[in-house]
């Protein structure tokens, strides 16, 4: 089995700009990743995220006449869905065959382990290209990953993917991880990586040495959080250290610049709150938990402080950004530490 | 041998601001560089870079004033400078360690390797910890490699550094160059990454594997070109995987978010010509002749451009970046791929 790699531009850095590429975006993305030779193009979620996004873009819901216009692109068999069992049908299923989706990526619900099943083979009889992605695998029990790895692949999948969601991973773990998966289910792993502790491209590398054949990235490694991979860099790993010369790097630059360009949303970051994250395995929820959990006075002196920046300008601005990550307040004279 | 962390960003960091850190950012960095228990804190180049920098800062010449203030921010063993053996005398050697700095770091120049090994020699006999870093390795025939490693270590080098300055070494690479050489030199052995491919991070690791006892970092990897391993990531590292708990997290991040509000030129980049140097193993000199070497009615265009721009505002700036980067006309209708 030969490696693969998968691009999530579309879908996963749809988290940073609110799923908003325009459809022209997604076309010309799509032509070019196709002409550097990307095996998979994830080209959206449909019918949404696992939590609801408010005023949700296209590559958040994947309708049928972006389906069609994405089809229309390329005659490739390249075109990839992700969805979350709860928010989809099996007539979503249906259609996105007819409308000549390759491959579905479905995000196995260990809550609705039954359902996860029957999309994955619902899929496969419909002759997709099957993968089931295993999220958060950082905080579940080896014991019920191998499980959930096992009934995936009973359930149709071609590939299994594990996707470290908190981005908390270290590379021996992967590489054991993947092997153990690998040997359960006897088919095309793949592994997804985030990089809050910038082990992005580390963690990859292990995991094609414990044997995964299938590798998450996007372009300049947009994405939720601290972001995943960056596809222009793992092509040059591939190139560079395993020799692998079949991809084009021409278009993918083009297509950097272009992202670049559009949307600055794309530009690589790593804010602090997500390394922190990364480093105390913490879920998105955590995240969330801490952002809300402000006393009420200080946020009604943060909000005072938020008026006087209007007026005073950037000074107030740095405090404020400074108090939402370190949690207290800007450092000044005098010193703290 | 325990791990060391060296705190370059004051120094190659100054590569992106023209080492325009003020003097109070360079004592506010210190201190809290110390105060997290980063062991080596290299604050500036003594009298310049290799190429000589128009209306350089205060950080790439650290002059008696700066060193002295920089000094007194600190008891600690912990202050370092970096210089180029053709930029200074015997007598700033001197200077230097009166005013109390800890350790110099001299760059090996191989022609000049009679004046580099005087100076290693004299910088012992001072009483300074005495580092020499070897660059462009990858460039360097192993040979002489081992030989400038073997004649910098007879001069009284505590440490021989090797440094990625083409940004293109592979993992595998890292490891053996660094192994062998700790065999010669029987001494500590430091790795300073570039992050050209992405790798800076995976090849520090390498380092540590291959027996390397420094290295280098710099807070949000800012430095030449695509920049360093990134200071704040290598200690979760160092938490995560190898168990090192010595390092204090919180004046770092306090200190990332000071720089990234001072200094935007701090905030983490990736410019495709840097991807494209460590993919082709070019030099910065490379780089330089790539980007003078337009012909020049193309230039002349390039100029109209950029007053149309400041009419017209972004679209002929991106056009001009596009241009700048893929050294071809931007996509537009009809495309060309």
């Amino acid at each position: 089995m030969t490696l693969k790699v998968l691009d999530v531009t579309l879908r996963d850095g749809g988290y940073r700009n609110g799923f908003s590429f325009s459809r022209e975006y997604a076309r010309e993305h799509l032509r070019r990743m196709t002409n550097a030779g990307i095996e998979w193009i994830e080209i959206g979620y449909r019918n949404g995220s696992f939590k609801a996004i408010p005023n949700i873009g296209t590559t958040g819901l994947s309708p049928d006449s972006y389906l069609q216009a994405m089809r229309a692109e390329t005659a490739d068999r390249r075109l990839c869905v992700m969805f979350h069992p709860k928010n989809i049908t099996l007539a979503d299923l249906d259609r996105m065959r007819e409308l000549g989706v390759d491959m579905v990526r479905a995000c196995w619900d260990g809550e609705r382990a039954d359902l996860s099943a029957q999309f994955a083979q619902h899929a496969k009889a419909l002759g997709f290209t099957v993968c089931v992605n295993l999220t958060r695998i950082s905080s579940q029990p080896p014991k019920r990953l191998l499980g959930a790895a096992e009934r995936a692949r009973e359930s149709g999948a071609d590939v299994v993917y594990l996707a470290d969601s908190n981005g908390s991973l270290t590379p021996e773990r992967v590489e054991s991880l993947v092997r153990v998966v690998r040997e359960v289910v006897q088919c095309d792993v793949g592994f997804h990586a985030h990089d809050n502790l910038g082990l992005a491209m580390t963690n990859s590398i292990a995991a094609v040495t414990g044997g995964a054949t299938f590798i998450d990235s996007s372009l300049r490694g947009m994405g939720k959080g601290a972001g995943n991979l960056k596809l222009e860099l793992w092509l040059g790993f591939l190139r560079r250290v395993l020799g692998i010369e079949r991809y084009d790097y021409r278009p993918v630059l083009d297509q950097v610049h272009v992202l670049e360009s559009a949307d600055a949303e794309a530009r690589p970051i790593q804010p602090l709150v997500d390394l922190v994250m990364g480093l105390f395995d913490l879920t998105v929820e955590d995240k969330d938990r801490i952002q809300a959990n402000r006393d009420p006075p200080r946020v009604a002196r943060i909000r005072g402080a938020r008026v006087r920046q209007r007026i005073a300008g950037g000074a107030a601005r740095r405090a404020r950004a400074h108090r939402r990550i370190v949690g207290r307040a800007a450092p000044g004279a005098p010193p703290k530490d």
